[in-house]
């Protein structure tokens, strides 16, 4: 972490918050409310977190309103409308950057002549940059990346190591990508032939939007004619799958090593947790949210909450959860109707 | 896509089909049914798509028997026995080739002088080539891609950029092998000893045969001792696991992110679903299907059909995903059988 | 596997186990029980493989107490201890080494002059070494990998080759790390903003004890502030996602494409079977075991052995399997009990 010395009223300047407590009390780092000391800013976000926040050394504390009387003997409190995102406005200012990217191509890179580089572009040792791919002006092409043939990558951009982005594919500006994601793998079809699985060509591209973040290891393949299509803003974790033609709408979600299968369409605003399934050729509605681990197998209206296999509501997928003991009741009760059953039939 | 104009009669000479409606009708593109325009040629693989079909601009079209009879008035229709292939025949024409690998060995590859490199191979830039290893006619090798000690790559196998063959595994002749796939990683084993677990010595290689295709950062484990084997013309999608001493039969499919456990064996033309999980140690017949996100826990006769977790027939995976309804009707039954009983009893 | 022959009553020395048989007899390979011949040493760790040892014509079997009165007709045995343990213990003195690293800095790495390179170190072909990294003695980075500013690798670590370390990360002595894995990506954190999602800073690190080793194309991300931790001793198998903020405790295993959700926090001798999910925010006490495919929700007591999604103990989950049958009783019973009744009320 930088050097920083923060006091609560600057702090509370910054994010806009409501002071209550010491305004002079002073930090020089930010942490987790269970490894807070006093020299700490922390954050509390729901009640759940009262106890571990009343037990907490942290010097200042970002809370949301419902925790905005707990004591201020040993802490300056600051209530917050949206306490994530406060934080997260002052972490960023005690954040070490990462280490600057040099501009310049290393010399060790072996970027093709009719490669268009822009102004201001770093591009990393042993990269690899084919003929034809265009990198708008400040992008950071990270140490052993490879950029396919004619394949684009948009201002500003950020590869960090070991990404692919193979021929055709375009990335949009302002993204950050993760080492060793796959962009333009070949999507997978095959048709049954004479002589055993034949190949179904893939002759489309990918196509990234703007601001877009992708983790590390994630695969999104190019379409089979088209394009596979990940809109602005959206935000995907690590080991992720998105098969061919999938499209993925604005600042949608998709937690790590969830799979998105071919054809499926997202709409705005939608989640996916972690480990989930959405099956091929359905459309996820706007602002839907699927639960880890779930298998949406038919489209859903926007706003859907669902979970489990097959992905169903909360209430459905509680009460099935619920089943066993429910029928453990009804076992005991048949068993009660039985024996009245018997005695009245004496 | 190719430049390239077509008649409907040329289709279906090239596919096969029987045709109905002008068949000096042409085309210019190939699309999807929801996308395709009066210049396009599109297909509709059954009666599902009756709908869509009707209300589509798509000039000609490719259809299965049962659609025979839709409308000819401002489209040409083709009948054709296996509509996918035939659309993927006609598809092929249209493609634009990827970029072609240029022959010989990039100035900036590693290659050993003991590795034996055939006739008319390209490696590409940053590749890296082990002593010993065995490089056949026409093989692509792709950038950063990296290829161990006493490793062999078959004629006219495409390895695409970053991909990793590690010491003495092969890979058979004309396979595709996507971005970021490592084969040879060691398997999984480990003992408990004295101080904490210990390393099982995974001595043996993978071999994989001919016709193979390996998505997008899929890994396949080599053995703990002998092979693991993908036999011909196994086509893996994108993040799959093959652990140790796995084998694979000819023509089976491995969808995106299933995971094959180790020892187990895939007969002939088995389909994993994505996100499937194998058990280790168990036999998976020749033809069985395992839906997506399955368990399969025990071995499994040819031709098995099964879906959940732990895996089982459709018929009982319907029956339990059914059950909640099942036993509410129960407990109203039962609460009528109380009440009769009570009635009675007075 | 290397030409050795041993006699029985050697393996009987190496292993510490009771010899019955022939001492005499020799073997000059290693193999599974299915697979062995005459010259083979196999193994049979419990009584279900009897019938495979039977059947088997491995020269010299090792099994544990309870098959030890099998026939020693074509055969000798030796009775072990721990039988998994023995049969590695002899293994890995047949186990054929991997190509030998060839020590110095290969002319096509580049490394930063900054970067402290140990004694006895090996950098393989086209690898990267960023400014300020310490690489300890006797380490080996295999070629195509990347070790970011101020990395560390410590003394005697293999990274195999296209391993991406992410600045400031530290690894410890004696790891093995497979190719392609990803240590120190940014961990996935976003909160909305007035434009969208906002990225929140992940300033934190990755810190991996010693004697740690990580499968293939696994992703551990580093922590939003302070650091994700991978304690002494843990086993990692392939494509397992380790999220920011994440403790593995000491001789934990995570097999293959298990995810590990943020702030998760895992005890000593924890096992995580294949495609598990861990929630973010609990605790895993020390030496649980979660069964594959199995979804923690909630913080597991030490010892806890749980399975099924959300995860509960075997017992539950066996009754949760059984319950249609159980509801197609119920039902059967009610049936009678309405006939009886029908009859009662005339």
């Amino acid at each position: 972490m930088k050097q920083i010395v923060m006091t609560a009223e600057k702090i509370a300047e910054i994010t806009g918050g409501t002071l209550y407590g010491d305004p002079k009390r002073e930090i020089n780092e930010v942490s987790g409310i269970k490894d807070a000391a006093a020299n700490h800013l922390s954050f509390a976000g729901n009640k759940k977190y009262e106890e571990l926040l009343n037990s907490s050394a942290a010097g200042i504390v970002l809370v949301n309103k419902d925790l905005a009387n707990v004591s201020t003997e040993n802490r300056t409190i600051i209530v917050c409308d949206n306490v994530d995102y406060a934080f997260a406005k002052v972490t960023a200012l005690f954040a070490e950057e990462p280490p600057a990217p040099v501009p310049g191509i290393h010399p060790t890179a072996a970027v093709d002549p009719t490669a268009e580089i822009g102004e201001n572009v770093s591009i990393g040792a042993n990269a690899v940059i084919e003929a034809g791919a265009k990198i708008g002006d400040n992008a950071v092409i990270g140490a052993l990346c490879y950029i396919g043939h004619d394949a684009a990558v948009g201002a500003g951009t950020v590869l960090y190591p070991g990404v692919t982005v193979m021929y055709r594919c375009t990335v949009g500006a302002k993204c950050i990508i993760h080492p060793g994601v796959v962009i333009g793998g070949d999507g997978f079809g095959f048709v049954p032939g004479p002589n055993g699985l034949v190949k179904v060509p893939q002759t489309g591209i990918v196509t990234i939007g703007n601001d877009v973040e992708i983790g590390a290891n994630t695969t999104i393949d190019r379409a089979r004619f088209g394009k596979t299509v990940i809109k602005d803003n959206v935000k995907i974790d690590d080991q992720v799958m998105v098969a061919h033609n999938v499209v993925v709408g604005e600042s949608s979600i998709l937690v790590a090593q969830c799979g998105i299968a071919g054809s499926a369409e997202l709409g705005r605003g939608v989640i996916i947790a972690g480990q989930a399934g959405i099956n091929g050729h359905i459309y996820i509605g706007d602002g839907s949210q699927v639960a880890g681990t779930s298998s949406v197998v038919k489209t859903l209206p926007p706003g859907s909450i669902v979970v489990g296999t097959p992905a169903e509501s909360q209430r459905e997928f509680i009460a099935r959860v619920a089943m066993p003991k429910k029928v453990q009741k009804l076992e005991a009760k048949l068993k009660e109707l039985e024996a009245k059953l018997k005695e009245l039939s004496k």
